[in-house]
């Protein structure tokens, strides 16, 4: 399969249906969409969704509401870009090559588009207009799977052990406890959403959380290799942040090449993890690759 | 009935389920779940729960379900405050006359707080273990419910229109649009969500929609109203901050006196809504007249 390509769909879809999900910035309040779909339509690679909508076909033919279901990850993320990008928190100028939200539209507006982009995900995953055939059962697990990933014990537990340990002396199971929440959660959030919107059984559940674990550590150690190795232009941001912040990473401990073969022994693990899987699963063994292969 | 011991009652019941929702200031991440329940537990009425579990109860006997579902909007109310609160929004220091979360755990912290509480929120709407024998369906329908009164086209949009209103000369047609959003919508869906909890028939839905929704304008008329005339001590915060931001209230369109007529006409329509409700609907009756002669 041509893993190029098929993102490249994945990404349009997942657009498509969020161009129709957030209100337009003629909605009032007009400021608020605006804000809102200024960071959502930044350029995002749809990471996550695209893992859904993977991991759905992995165990068969997907129904159409993993549609709404993997968009509204993209709207948890995006949410957790804004607010992390803001003075009190990570203080950042540029994302993805662009101002940040805070720096367009205010510091009170972008903590608002956060929170609005926060609750529109559960908005999406509980409408019943989008989700025709999903079995409210599983619709609920879906809805508990995202509010875990995204809470106080997933990503926003994540980021507050993050915040804790800049300038901290931290050692590797720690950074990879922080990573495993901050970064780890969504990911496996996705993966397990996809998986329970195409009826998986408890052992296929297993082994694609298992996948995501391994695929989540992937990404987030090519994420720390990219933030040393990378440039302004490639990252759309400032590059080597996280050593002026002194905020402990992959090449911190191992060094930038220690990282990468760390990374790609991730990816083959995740790859593993699929062997009781057929064909439908190909999606997802080269989006093992391409996480820990990404030049953004 | 007596609506001070029925206050009484359900507060200590939302406040004994949050305790239990909520992970100790001991589990890790200890500083965001302190944080978390620094403001949860800083003396919050509960009108939004107890709202819900009294609408809950004017259709029928409430499932064990209604607790953690009535909790959820606590949840909600609580991280609003705290990004309210904020530097970049309202600036406040006190809150309920304690220090506001910024003021203890920095704003880093206080915005991820917000977030977490927020997250939390349709974590417990959508957790099996608490909400058996909830019919999934009406699950579901329970959690959008939350999810539009709390989003941009409620909550958040009504805190945006409220923000950009600030020093502007706006008319009461203005001013009532904001309070529909920024406090009605989750009161609306307060008594919904607790409606729906109890399989309320469409037409019991549509007249305790229209009771919540001149609750909820009594309720923002009422605390005009108390900005004015309120002490600090009162109020736990400082009073007449309104009127020094150049906010317009009720009581700078029609005097404190017209105000407080217009909050109990409120009142009384919304309780003329429950005309074809019996005894069990006298909780929600006595809720409006509560509302509208409360002190803090």
């Amino acid at each position: 399969m041509d893993i190029a390509s098929y993102l490249d769909r994945k990404r349009e879809e997942v657009d498509r249906f969020l161009d129709t999900a957030v209100p337009s910035a003629q909605t009032a309040p007009a400021t608020l969409h605006e804000s809102m779909r200024y960071s959502l339509f930044a350029g995002g690679k749809r990471i996550r969704p695209i893992l859904a909508m993977a991991s759905a076909e992995a165990v068969g033919q997907p129904s159409k509401a993993i549609l709404p279901i993997a968009s509204s990850l993209e709207l948890i993320h995006t949410y957790s870009l804004i607010h992390d990008d803001l003075p009190a928190m990570d203080n950042d100028d540029y994302r993805r090559g662009k101002l940040t939200n805070h720096k367009v539209y205010g510091e009170a507006m972008a903590i608002l588009a956060g929170d609005a982009l926060l609750t529109l995900a559960f908005d999406l995953c509980s409408r019943a207009d989008l989700l025709d055939h999903l079995d409210p059962i599983r619709q609920v697990q879906i809805i508990h799977e995202l509010a875990l990933g995204a809470g106080n014990l997933g990503m926003v537990g994540g980021q507050v052990l993050d915040i804790q340990a800049e300038n901290k002396d931290i050692d590797l199971a720690t950074l990879q406890t922080i990573h495993a929440h901050k970064t780890g959660m969504l990911i496996r959030a996705a993966v397990r959403m996809g998986a329970i919107v195409s009826s998986a059984t408890p052992a296929q559940l297993k082994q694609l959380t298992a996948y995501a674990e391994d695929v989540g550590l992937a990404f987030q150690i090519a994420d720390d290799v990219l933030n040393v190795t990378g440039t302004r232009e490639e990252l759309g941001k400032n590059a080597n942040t996280d050593a002026q912040r002194g905020k402990k990473t992959y090449p911190s401990f191992c060094g930038v090449e220690g990282a990468r073969t760390l990374a790609d022994q991730c990816a083959n693990r995740a790859i593993s993890r699929l062997d009781t899987f057929d064909a439908k699963a190909d999606s997802l063994r080269e989006l093992a690759r391409y996480i820990t292969s990404r030049r953004n």
